[in-house]
């Protein structure tokens, strides 16, 4: 059982934008930090659920396809759910459609709990007031043996980093610079200690970084 | 002739490193910054003098030797050169010993001016107050058709980056996490438009990431 942390970052580090607009409420930087992974066949297929075989199969790809395995549940915050952007819609069901790609039990942390969700597909969004340690109880406990995602945002990814929770960190580096947003690595000094980093870099100029122990 | 930038960075974005002590006047941290380039063949003969051979002769080492090929002026910050660490010994020659490894001229960068100092194997170090167009211009003239180098510190090249007069810039980034220091990579969104970037890793660990125009 690992916990795993997927993350996208621009060049400068940034893991959100800054540029949304109520006619564009993801931003034209959005798609540029993530367009080699929505480009993807694994994306297409899992995300879009357009099974008509676009997409790149190149390495973007494989670290697509790696980020669907094994997955025996998430643990997300209120932001990347999107209860920031909703907070007084209780009808609210997350950004993903009926059928999410998550497939497993997701643990939204958020200070104002609302009733569980069950959705197509096997994914179950729980809305629980936690801590980083006790909300990985409840992933670890739900997710059976597999192993849990922490799927952020970044200001979660980095409370577990730094209370060194996390045995596999996947960074995608787009190489753009967005001068703004909230940044993945703050505060994280030595964070490389006991783990093997290796990094490679991808037909879209995407460098894939991972650390593992 | 091109403008260009060699920084070397940790995976957070610094450039400089606060952990020196008087005992440690680089810090622990700076070693292992700048460790892989250091253990070059290239950085062992150029900087050291050492003609024994020995240092490393893969990916970083032709980076190294790209570094000091046809360059035929350098711009520098005061701090780079040392007269922060000196402001008061007009006896301070730089870092470098009496044969400098830049064998052109040097222009420091400085509100204090003093004399130019002439060194052997080439090298003119030139105090001036310019402003970096004015610094530009004179560097240009002096190299003669060769390139020019910006030398940083890191505030200095994202000056340059930010008026966009930098054509070729490759910044070596250091797979560890500094947590503190000065950042490159800082309020120049959008710095890719009109370059080709590309990445790719050393046997060292080091991402070697270029832009061209």
């Amino acid at each position: 059982m690992l916990v795993r942390v997927d993350l996208i970052v621009s060049l400068d580090g940034f893991a959100t934008t800054t540029d949304q607009t109520p006619d564009n409420p993801f931003g034209e930087d959005w798609s540029r930090l993530v367009g080699a992974y929505v480009a993807t066949k694994t994306f297409q297929e899992r995300v879009l659920h357009d099974t008509s075989g676009q997409g790149t199969t190149g390495l973007d790809d494989a670290y697509a396809k790696d980020y669907f395995e094994n997955i025996g549940a998430e643990i997300m915050g209120a932001g990347k759910f999107g209860l920031h952007n909703y907070p007084d819609d209780p009808n609210w069901k997350g950004w993903w459609g009926d059928e999410p790609p998550f497939h497993c039990p997701v643990f939204v942390l958020t200070n104002t709990p609302r009733p569980s969700l069950e959705m197509s597909g096997g994914t179950t969004f729980h809305f629980i007031t936690a801590n980083p340690v006790e909300a990985l109880k409840l992933a670890v406990e739900a997710a059976n043996g597999k192993d849990v995602r922490i799927g952020g945002g970044p200001t979660m990814v980095r409370d577990y980093l730094k209370a060194r929770l996390v045995d596999y960190l996947h960074v995608a580096v787009t190489p753009i610079l967005l001068g703004g947003g909230v940044r993945l690595w703050d505060d994280l000094r030595g964070l490389e200690a006991g783990y093997k980093v290796t990094s490679e870099t991808a037909e879209s100029g995407t460098i894939h970084i991972t650390f593992q122990r």
